[in-house]
């Protein structure tokens, strides 16, 4: 980065770049990147959900799902949650509007009940509780096992998935890491798919790690597709299924991005004795989720053909957007190297990289200049970046017009604070 | 309970019931007393909430309903939920489709985060953790302490209310006592209303009980009355505020009997202490409940004006179940005084008390003739009556004529076992 450049010439680029962002101080911007929600055209794309039922509240088997029962949910929803998540429906419960709250209370029933009964409970191990988490990741997913007492250790992520050698080595040598969070397709927030290879690893790993280990499999999108020829995902259940770890993973999916973000249809998928426990932990708090949600949407969605298509939908309107971004990236920063930045194929987010050191003073230009930016850090474990590199993008929410007048900022941003770092100390990279 | 007859006078009576007893087993009945739901005809009094969205999913301040956000729930409904609890708005969470998910998320939060930050985790004390039950009560309460390894202390409950003297004695005594369990109007299964008296003395419960304890106050049948000059429950928020005590209370309450059984609104109350502790746990594993489900019920039930007639509609349907159930027990069972019953002026329940060691056997007796009951002990922590004399009957669901041909089953049913006790042991109360 500026690599060539005399300081004559840095000191310059900095003086232009400092006068573009006192520019866009005056613009008064107010903007913001941080949001992974879906537009409001892409929730508009299910208003149909409010029709569909016509006064008919019966399932096929006669059920009138505005009374209570059923708590893994409803059959007809169970199998669409089956052709999402690639798995027998008698493997999947439906669950309420989250699933983050399902994963949260899968774990807390592993580390209280324990995955398979008492004497398998994760609190009852004699050594401190760790966790895998991928870096860069999702926030939210981390607090879950960091609000358990668990200490969390960071294995980065790459194209293809993570470093499997590292979670090989790792697992084999401490069986007080009792599981890892992946979200396997467009991982939030680098957009990577895991590569056939690293699924197939993923399916063995339980042979390496300690007792009731387990593989949090969040395929939060896995229809969530922007090419009409998308990466396809290996079946981790079936793969499973061949290596005899079948007990080892629990997947997750709902339809936030599909239908309505917050009032869609949660899924979890194990194992037959996996779901056993977990069933029994659900029932102690809830007689069940809301069917005539869970009907509504199987009478709106249909299957997993109808899936694809609203998917198309989405695409057609989230497409143009991640393409403006990658644009305005590659037309302010490419030329210079200023920053690296993946490309997804799918999925909420794409991940932005700065030189080492320097994330956390981009978002604070941007701040200042009037465009909100994910807080740097936010993507790893207790929001500490070790390398303050990592800036996540959301370009779902914000129209074409707000992407077109924040990203010049972002851009601009990420431009001066390398060069002021260059006029600091000589060079950009640590 | 057969005073003053002969030894043959019961022989022939048993004889009598003995027979009816064969011919209800030859009719091969299939009914069903146990189910503490909604009728048909009850739930299809909100068909309405399909139709009430209209398009417009737009709250009061511009939020759009069908994307992420809102962990405490729309104000529209928690302002709802305040009037149907008697607390402000500012006091209460609107949640998801279960109020019992919110009472296990309270109690698992006071034990593993602390009902007001870390320190005050109920884990961290020392010695064994306590809970007190009413009985007859609920026993989906218990079971919730009960998984939490809670030691559950049964108390009784009577007309106007638990045993207050002995409630006060046992959390003085013990400060391992962390809460106690209410349903203080219209108590399940039981159908009393807490006096004034009581719900004073609940107030002042927390001066007398050891750190952080708490009332769990279901009020789940706060509007639930089945006539039309009900009783009133004084609000136990305002007499808590005068007491200081305002931190001991959490209030429940929902819109499951109300609108739709496992598909309404639920809502929670507290002091602002309370709920920022608790609201921080529920925000590590949800974004929000279902919005678009709050507005439903908002639009559809408008205010606490609304709910008043709704319920009236409810009341129209349910009371003369009540009225039958009644009917019966005193026809067949009244004269003889063999067993005694409540006289609930709303809720879902009424419960019947049998002679001493008899509630197993009139339930056995019951389902041999084809007639579900509520398993003896059910109520109870564990499912263990001490006396077993308790059965909870449940009119709400079957219709008129499934009562008219159930309850007569029961009257033989407990007539023929105490006439069975009488004759193997001389006496039928122990």
């Amino acid at each position: 980065m500026f690599d060539g450049l005399t300081r004559e010439a840095v000191v310059a680029r900095e003086r232009e770049l400092a006068a573009r962002f006192e520019a866009q101080l005056e613009a008064g911007l107010a903007l913001d990147l941080t949001r992974g929600k879906p537009g409001p055209e892409q929730v508009a794309l299910s208003d149909g959900l409010d029709d569909v039922l016509g006064g008919d509240y019966r399932l096929d088997d006669g059920t009138d799902v505005r009374n209570y029962g059923g708590l893994t949910g409803i059959p007809e929803a169970r199998r669409l949650g089956a052709e999402l998540l690639g798995v027998r429906p008698d493997e999947v419960i439906a669950g309420g509007n989250s699933s983050l709250t399902l994963m949260y209370e899968y774990v807390l029933n592993a580390w209280l009940n324990g995955p398979l009964g008492e004497e398998t409970a994760w609190r009852r191990e004699p050594g401190p509780l760790k966790f895998l988490c991928l870096v860069p990741g999702y926030d939210r997913h981390f607090r879950i096992t960091e609000s358990l007492g668990f200490e969390l250790v960071n294995v980065r992520i790459g194209d293809g998935g993570p470093d499997m050698d590292r979670i090989e080595a790792l697992v084999a040598g401490d069986p007080g890491i009792k599981g890892i969070w992946c979200v396997p397709k467009y991982s939030n927030p680098t957009g990577h798919v895991y590569s056939d290879e690293v699924v197939e690893r993923f399916a063995r790993l339980a042979r390496r790690a300690g007792p009731h280990f387990r593989i949090l499999w969040d395929n939060a999108y896995a229809v969530h597709d922007l090419d009409d020829d998308p990466p396809v995902l290996a079946n981790v259940m079936d793969r499973c299924r061949a290596a005899g770890t079948e007990d080892s993973v629990v997947l997750f999916a709902s339809t936030s991005k599909i239908t309505r973000a917050g009032a869609g249809v949660s899924f979890a998928a194990a194992s037959p004795a996996n779901l056993a426990a977990f069933t029994k932990h659900l029932g102690v708090q809830t007689i069940g989720p809301d069917k005539v949600n869970q009907l509504r949407h199987v009478r709106f969605l249909r299957d997993a053909g109808g899936v694809r298509a609203l998917m198309r939908r989405h695409a057609a309107i989230v497409r143009p957007k991640f393409e403006l971004v990658r644009r305005h990236l590659e037309d302010g920063l490419g030329a210079e190297g200023l920053g690296s930045w993946t490309n997804p194929r799918g999925g909420y987010f794409l991940s932005f990289e700065t030189p080492p050191g320097l994330a956390s003073r981009v978002v604070a230009l941007a701040a200042k200049a009037g465009v909100k930016l994910t807080p740097a850090g936010a993507t790893f474990p207790c929001g500490r970046d070790p390398d303050d590199t990592n800036i996540r993008i959301a370009p779902t929410y914000p129209s074409l017009d707000e992407i077109d007048r924040a990203m010049p900022v972002f851009v601009n941003a990420a431009a001066l604070a390398a060069a002021r770092r260059w006029l600091e100390s000589g060079t950009v990279s640590v």
